[in-house]
């Protein structure tokens, strides 16, 4: 492996696919998959999205990702889109420490991340915005139940932020699953929501409908591509419907620092969902041992570089 | 340290305790505070979930410690009530090799989770048997709408096998939460039921509607005590709700492998959880880095000691 | 897998090999795998000790295991030996708070190791023992050249504490190697000892000398077995030590925290000791991915229980 | 964050400095770290090498850093200078695949190391080449006691490879000590060239001479930088040495998988090192947790960046 000055990204790369064995290695081949995904017309490309990638700064790549439609299909955790919208509504994440007093942020009102800060204001004005947009959405369409994507593509027709990932997804027809969309802020906004209601219509999330709008999608797709950021339940669900679709998944990258042994879903083997039908067995596949942060954005310009800024995916799913 | 032929567990964790560092000092701590949790009358003690803990041996332990009260509400992945009920079915979960080939398993209907191998034909079972429930339930409550936990107590009294999480859950009176239960079987169980019922009713899971259900548990609740094996969706449902019960969490025991540095919520410190109010900043907290099959049998067995095995906790909620 | 009130620690790990999974069945494994060593007459025993496990509380467990020959040599890092000594001359380790100011310690004179306050007094009046017990053995001995193990034995014979592990193996005739004795508190302690000494005689310590001593050992044991508390320069002396003697490992047992997927010694599959014919492809093999101070007292107490207080092997090298 | 088509690596860098967290934000910091010791004409570089990095491609870069003097010391393991000089005698790393079967790789004569095979001839011709070189300094100098760093010189000018580690600081004049030199093929090594020679006079390694090689460049330094690529020994006995020569390291950077939770050296807080006084409390720190073979050439290429490919520091120790 060598590398010089002002090389570019996928010049790096290039040396970690060329030269690089562990890591780099996997990096290098992750990219290969992702460069094949994009490149197949009829592939379906579903990102996974958990942890906190977007407090942490992954917004505008994945906006911008989805913009191009390097992505089809997002499923994410409910606190990811909080935070998308948090910022959409004008609110910040600010750069911390990881080492303060968290009695002391308590009593200053300020939640941590990690290193991150988020200033609880920024989270009450967020609520009180999503509780309106709530409300209108129950005038709207009285007693009809949603499922998180359709309330993703309620919610990003109302906001007007291009970095913003759901706005990105709605203008781009994405769209947003959010399994596990009551694990999250927005079950307290519903809850302030239906409270202040009665007797006014409130607005219904059924748990179980995304289920079939997402097997349709799957089943409709020649092939199906994952990026996975993470684990959890977006990987679930995805690894779950493509079984019950009765597809397998052709292309698979999962970066995570989860690992097999203790044998929880997020660090087991790419292999192992072979078994359960879920991953075809000659699938493409690539694990990264690492920080989505790091490697993430390191895949992206590599990719970007690949394709040219210009250039855009077209897909109807 | 010392060890010797024919000690108890527990004699082992007062030696952790006495002499022990790094994480035999936080085991031994855990335990106390496991005991003082329950030795607190005013304390509800929610069990959080996640990981294949079920499949992997630990539903006789916790179906006791439930039936004993030493857990008053269960907050889980859906996978670990779907595995439980595949044993009270008649299913099975064997013993099976994790470096296995996955094609071949997948040829001979077989699912691996690490080492643990399930027949595909446990599951068809128990998908048939779930359906007909569905149907029954739907049947008996027309046009109601369900949270996860209200779901569970119907399948929990349909059910018969004392050993059972779901049925030891119901018997004792003790509330099952399943945030993200569309991320599981059950949403295949529900697309199968659903399919075939038209125009006959299909039962429908409304996804807020628990968090009302937890909350006032939790605002009735003079103490707060929390028990994670693993992390993800029920940790954070459960944090999420001490904090907007205004309550916080009193006592609280984490058994995790994730490290807080890539910034998951799964493993970000308890002390994270108070710049959030979400865990006082005076409670009593450990966190074990280790494999929750390990660890927690060696808890389970150290809190029964201290306390015999006849008594059992008495608590309303 | 069932626990209840007063089970003993081996009818714990029973469980573990009959209903549990991932860590759990890996642990119950490894003791049975730790049994047969101890059965197997022909077999010599290497434990390898890396990490703080000496200061950590393990101390007192070793020294019963090595006087009763559960163990027939030592390889360790030098850390454990300097820590072991420490106590041996009185001085102490003291269970403090992982989070504690580093900068107050300093000022305070107090060495951390994680959770482990030291105090810099102890390490002050352990050096200047051990810097007259190199005085004293360079007298008797001038310019003999010294391995490692030869100067462990000439410190065992000087000391007197029956929890030592360095006194133990003296007792005991189990050799102790510390193949990276450099990298240790001992180097400071050779350097004040030269420093002081010209024109007297410097105790001389060979790097190689030792290397014969272990392949020797290995040549003319029948069968070897190992057990790794860690990993690093242990771990690796011992297997490389068994590729050059031409005999490979019958019995591996590995307790550690590192993966393999970033290339590491300390986390590489025992598998891949086999591609090195370090370990034999049919050895018997566990690796437990867990922190050291939990998994390894819960295996001795099992092991014990299995041989009663009273057995103890017998074996020469 | 932003990320672009055909943007270099510090220009990526800089997007994590600017709008990352996490992994991302710790990246940019260590880069910075870097640049500031670079700059500093008083500063001491020490390179801590520990894994199979040479093995897995940073040969090429850590060669080209030591002929530009951004190291002006190295401490390394063993097995890095043997796979270093491996490659000098004409041997070769392969990239093969982790999940090969050891035992048919060892039938072939071929080490798996990860996902690097390394045929079993390329040792032998490696070994062969090291024992004549051996013979002939044994030849040269007479019962000299060598310490690793002056053996590392004495090899460093027989070899003729540019890109080789060892000869670049050879002629970059950087010490290189190898403090565990004897865990490594050269104890195999130095065993055969040994049982060859009587009566002929053989290598002589002091295991303790280059203590104070060592301390006296530290006691020269007006400060001192340490970058870690793993941990282990060589991470010791930097910090060690800085403690016992009574300076005090100025920057650190640590890239690492290990944790501090189970108390070993490798994955200890660079914190805890101030409480030894190894470490200075205000010194600049930065510690990412992630694959060396990722984060080190991006680091490396960002540095580059900075200086121009044709900057080279000069500096005497």
């Amino acid at each position: 492996m060598k590398v010089r000055s002002k090389m570019t990204v996928n010049e790096l790369i290039a040396e970690f696919g060329k030269s690089g064995s562990f890591g780099a290695g996997r990096v290098a081949e992750a990219c290969d998959i992702y460069e094949r995904m994009v490149r197949d017309e009829e592939c379906t490309i579903l990102l996974s999205l958990a942890g906190a990638v977007v407090p942490a700064g992954l917004r505008s790549i994945l906006a911008d990702l989805i913009r191009k439609r390097f992505v089809d299909v997002v499923v994410t955790t409910g606190a990811n889109v909080i935070h998308d919208l948090l910022e959409a509504f004008g609110g910040h994440h600010y750069k911390g420490h990881w080492r303060t007093d968290d009695w002391l942020l308590y009593k200053y009102h300020t939640y941590r991340i990690y290193d991150i800060f988020v200033p609880e204001e920024d989270f009450i004005k967020e609520d009180s915005n999503l509780v309106k947009m709530f409300d209108q959405i129950a005038e709207e369409k009285k007693d009809y139940e949603f499922s998180s994507n359709e309330l993703m593509t309620e919610i990003g027709k109302r906001i007007d932020d291009s970095n913003s990932i759901v706005r990105s997804a709605y203008d781009a027809k994405v769209p947003i699953f959010v399994p596990a969309i009551r694990d999250s802020e927005f079950s307290y906004i519903h809850l302030v929501h239906m409270q202040r209601r009665p007797p006014k219509p409130v607005l219904k999330v059924n748990a179980f409908k995304e289920t079939l709008e997402l097997v349709e999608i799957l089943k409709k797709s020649s092939r199906i591509g994952m990026v996975v950021l993470g684990g959890g339940v977006p990987r679930n669900t995805i690894q779950h419907s493509a079984a019950i679709s009765r597809k397998g998944i052709d292309y698979a990258i999962l970066i995570t620092m989860d690992r097999p042994e203790t044998g929880g879903l997020s660090g087991s083997t790419l292999s192992e969902a072979t078994s359960w039908g879920k991953i075809k067995p000659r699938a493409s596949k690539a694990t990264i041992v690492g920080d989505v942060m790091v490697v993430f954005p390191l895949m992206a310009a590599s990719i970007l570089e690949r394709f040219g800024d210009k250039f855009a995916r077209s897909r109807e799913l």
